[in-house]
């Protein structure tokens, strides 16, 4: 981590060593994307929802053996879009990249933590983000600054079903030094300060946002939610040199930016996951302190989730819901 | 979990409620097996080697939501045989097995954790459990008894390889009220009391055991094992309701049976994981103290351990080296 900002790329990119891909798929929106490190990253993760759906998280555990991450794998699909990580691994195989266990072909097992969202009822739920879909979201990867928008894991995410009324919006990516890659689905309202900018209606033809958080407090009737059905997940990356203890604080540090960001989050229905990495590509560039980079990394989340609600685009769900999104239909909030 | 003990079947699918099936891949011994719990069961996790491979473990933290796990699929291949599971997962939604999440087609979630082990130096590495591996270990389940020896699973596990000397055996099952159904795959020998039954031998063409603990307490060299290359997986069962809390601490039990059966285990190369399922289908039966049940869990793991042993079938590897197994070829201790 520097102090240099890209004055061309302010997405997660712009952190040396890292390239993400997406692969959306447009027979509804759904989709994944990948963060990859080729040159090997230390990673970290922080299960904070209560209802995740992960893949090679408990390798990431302080104290445990493997250091060195080659990608992380985001994806919707609910726990069938783990599959795409065995298309980013079947990619980092052809390309001689993984963990060496041997000499003979087919020794390498390349290292790619997973965390997925539920989006299954926008659109077609059988159709569902597969290794096929995260071997292209490889092959689309590239350093050059990240798309934004209804792209990818976040094609088919959406916020809150409170009162079932949905919104929808996608991936997005911010940086400050600090760099977050993330597709939100949150149960809670996306908030600014203590404003809801995206969430919870009135009504479902209604653009005045209800105050998910506020509506609940005051007693008001919430719509269970279902398991894995409200997920937040995402990735930090740094160019800083850390161990993978601090892989995983600096993830902890970001859930600090979710709950700025998103309120209610880290609920029953949530899958609240957010990873961290470092490159160590940062050389010998000075090094923030490390609670500095904390700080950041809650800064860059917090402000990756304004910018995914404001990159949105509108979808229609089969069952004729409409779910606005900031990138194309103004909302309004008291 | 009752005091009854079925007279024609010793093997986890004695527990009610639970069926399981192998997939055995004959161009190298690899494969998968499958422990179904159609009506599904309460589940937790408990991994303790430092080098796991994992899938959908977080999901059984306690405090997390999903309270019904409806199968567990053991494989090999390392963090490939990840893909074993979404067969799984396919085969149980065919047969409208899963989380509802919704009503219309493709909304349903099966839960299927998976823990996996190293077998790829056994045979040719680029052969791999794969989801249609999954799928074909459903298909063959059943609540008959459990095969036993080098299927599944277990086909390609082995013991040890202090000195590089490994010894091969299979998948294995047992059960007495406690049910316990494993694949060993250590670093360690394999012990009864203190004496190794199965483990490291004083050289690649011997029959003779080192006692691979003592050898590395004298200080004598021992081959630092590669992440994920040693691993002992399984799943205990019992037909008690218990919440996921109390499945979490049976499966921290079991981790005690693997303690008394293996050394050294839970290494920095061990990714030792053991389920606990608790299909609730003891009805009116008497329920044993939870303190006994974790006792005949460790117990049941114990055994487990030894029974897979005795019953390996000797392999010879690619590069010719002998892995002789118990059930087709003695071994001495001192």
């Amino acid at each position: 981590m520097t102090n240099e900002t890209s004055m061309t790329n302010d997405t997660i990119t712009a952190v040396r060593g890292i390239e993400v891909g997406h692969c959306t798929d447009a027979r509804r929106p759904t989709g994944c994307s990948v963060v990859l490190a080729r040159a090997g990253a230390t990673g970290g993760v922080d299960v904070r929802g209560a209802a995740p759906g992960t893949r090679e998280t408990d390798l990431l555990a302080p104290g445990n053996l493997v250091e060195t991450v080659h990608a992380v794998l985001l994806a919707g699909g609910s726990a069938w879009g783990l599959d795409a990580a065995s298309g980013v691994m079947r990619w980092l195989e052809g390309r001689g990249i993984g963990l060496t266990t041997g000499t003979a072909p087919g020794s390498l097992v390349p290292i790619v933590p997973a965390a997925v969202l539920f989006d299954l009822p926008v659109g077609d739920a059988r159709i569902r983000p597969d290794a096929d879909a995260g071997f292209a979201a490889c092959e689309a990867a590239s350093s050059a600054p990240v798309e934004q928008g209804s792209v990818g894991a976040g094609a088919g995410a959406s916020v809150d079903e409170v009162r079932a009324v949905w919104y929808a919006y996608p991936m997005a990516t911010f940086v400050t030094a600090e760099h977050f890659d993330d597709a939100v689905n949150a149960l809670g309202d996306v908030r600014e300060g203590s404003r809801p900018i995206a969430g919870a209606r009135r009504a479902a033809d209604s653009r005045e946002l209800l105050d998910a958080a506020a509506a609940a407090l005051a007693g008001e009737a919430v719509l269970p939610g279902l398991s894995g059905t409200n997920t937040t997940i995402g990735v930090i990356a740094t160019d800083t040199a850390l161990p993978k203890t601090r892989c995983m604080r600096l993830a902890s540090a970001g859930h600090d930016g979710l709950a700025r960001a998103i309120a209610p989050i880290h609920t029953m229905s949530d899958g609240d996951t957010l990873f961290a990495l470092a490159t160590g590509k940062a050389g010998e560039a000075p090094q923030a302190d490390f609670n500095v980079l904390c700080l950041m990394a809650a800064e860059a989340v917090e402000r990756a989730c304004h910018r995914a609600v404001r990159a949105a685009r509108s979808v229609r769900l089969p069952d004729g819901l409409w779910l606005p999104g900031l990138g194309d239909t103004p909302l309004k909030s008291n």
